[in-house]
């Protein structure tokens, strides 16, 4: 009996460093008790692995099928419509229960909107796929965990939509997406919004009008929050098991910042869903140098979470 | 001869960790190429050295005279008064040319205020004594340095302070700064205020209507300037001497949790001031557990500059 779980991964934008990632991270792996299942173009994955000296996979569930003219690090539009595929293959695979899990490599939004002007991003098009309205964008791999209350909106619409119910359902979204997938009830804490969390109302009224009344209707739902805290220090708190950052930036910062490798989940889909916290990096791709540490990570994270299904 | 440049150290809040941290600093530093003056209480250094068996700096300049009722961690209004009495008489010493730097221990804004309300802070109060109306407050000590282009507004009042005149000022001071300072011309990033860096225009309208024409003009004027960059990765450029990011806690947040220790500077003064980049920490003030690693890179770091001066 092979017990391990079935891990979907897509391989990401043709032209970008997503295919050697998968590679090298299927290799680095392949003695862990998980069984990926690459989707991809099986041809395109071994021009890469021959040019590269690494292993191709045990299983790839053939998905599009790469022109062999293409230039590692010049996308074009014909790719993206591959990538996409490959997202939707994954989707599937996952949703109907073929996998435990799925891992995302990083697509190029431009390169896709090209010939599907409605794509926004993974998280968002995966949570439409399932039909779900309100997916949460966690970063988890890092200590304290941190979660996006909004994703990309201009900041100025941003700090507009910092209001006590949308914090409210990010709070319940989190503190059950956190039991779900990881198992235990998480201890949250929300960053404020403005400098040193308002200063006591000095610096901004957000705090006081919005921010506290969510945490303590957050608490009396039974999630185990807390703050506002400063932005600037709340990821030095020593018993947090999650942030709720009121911003991308403010969020994305700490992510990126951590001393852990990031990796980005997804909560509020039926299925565990993580990705590296990169890009494309088309200056890099074909090269051989790209670094595969954050697409082990995610992977790793993603069978840790099918444990929970 | 000696030339070890005189460096004036403010003890700080006097219930706080500032006492202990400047003791523990000037013995660390005691073999080092500098000379430090402590700005206080004698008896109350004194005190400390001995309840933490630490040793009592070579130099005390007496200023104020700390109740030996006064608890450490318990502040009180009457402490506030020295703490704002060690940095006027540190202020003094740096402008008359007794010292060449200026190091400040933590102060609390808030017993300060008790009796003297018009106290913003350090960098604002040394400002006004300077008769400089446009300090810059730069997190140096790290690489890239950050700056900030406003720092205790509530965010909303920040978002619309980001406009080009404001920028192309910040970036003249941060390029004077650098190489009065440090002797070289820096290399500028500055950060996007939208997620993405406003992703060509798609969320957002000031880097394209504010922060770009303000680069250009600064580039005009001589300044080595670039971006705007995604704020959230920004800070692993390779070749940046320093930041301007836009808001608190966007150059907060990314100092706070760069690798290095971050040291709080103030361009625009007429002479180098440093200060460790935390606060006074009334928790564990008296407690002997006291960190002072951000207290001796700010000593070192006002050195540095002070052989520029």
């Amino acid at each position: 009996m092979n017990s391990s779980p079935k891990i979907a991964i897509t391989m990401g934008d043709p032209a970008g460093i997503g295919p050697e990632i998968v590679l090298r991270a299927c290799e680095a792996l392949a003695s862990e008790a998980l069984h990926p299942i690459v989707v991809g173009d099986p041809n395109h994955l071994e021009t890469i692995a021959t040019n590269l000296h690494l292993r191709t996979p045990k299983e790839i569930l053939e998905c599009g099928c790469v022109d062999p003219g293409l230039e590692p690090g010049r996308p074009r539009a014909i790719d993206g419509r591959i990538a996409l595929q490959c997202i939707i293959t994954g989707a599937d695979l996952v949703a109907s229960g073929d996998s435990a899990a799925l891992v995302t490599a990083p697509v190029s939004k431009h390169v896709i909107t090209a010939t599907e002007p409605s794509f926004k991003g993974h998280t968002e098009f995966l949570a439409s796929r399932a039909e779900v309205s309100d997916p949460l964008m966690v970063f988890a791999g890092i200590r304290p965990a941190v979660a996006l209350l909004t994703t990309h909106l201009p900041l100025v619409t941003a700090v507009a939509s910092v209001q006590r119910a949308a914090i409210v359902g990010a709070l319940a979204r989190l503190d059950e997406g956190w039991q779900r997938w990881f198992g235990n009830r998480p201890r949250i804490g929300v960053a404020g919004l403005n400098p040193h969390a308002g200063e006591l109302g000095l610096l901004g009224c957000e705090e006081d009008g919005e921010v506290r009344p969510a945490i303590v209707e957050a608490r009396r739902e039974g999630a185990d929050v807390h703050g506002p805290f400063p932005a600037d220090s709340v990821f030095r708190h020593p018993t947090l098991d999650a942030i709720l950052a009121l911003y991308h930036d403010q969020g994305t910062i700490m992510a990126k910042r951590a001393p852990e490798v990031s990796v980005n989940t997804t909560f509020g889909l039926p299925y565990p869903r993580t990705s590296p916290d990169h890009g494309v990096a088309y200056d890099i791709a074909g090269k051989g140098i790209a670094d595969a540490e954050a697409m082990i990570a995610a992977v790793r994270l993603a069978a840790k979470m099918a444990a929970n299904r």
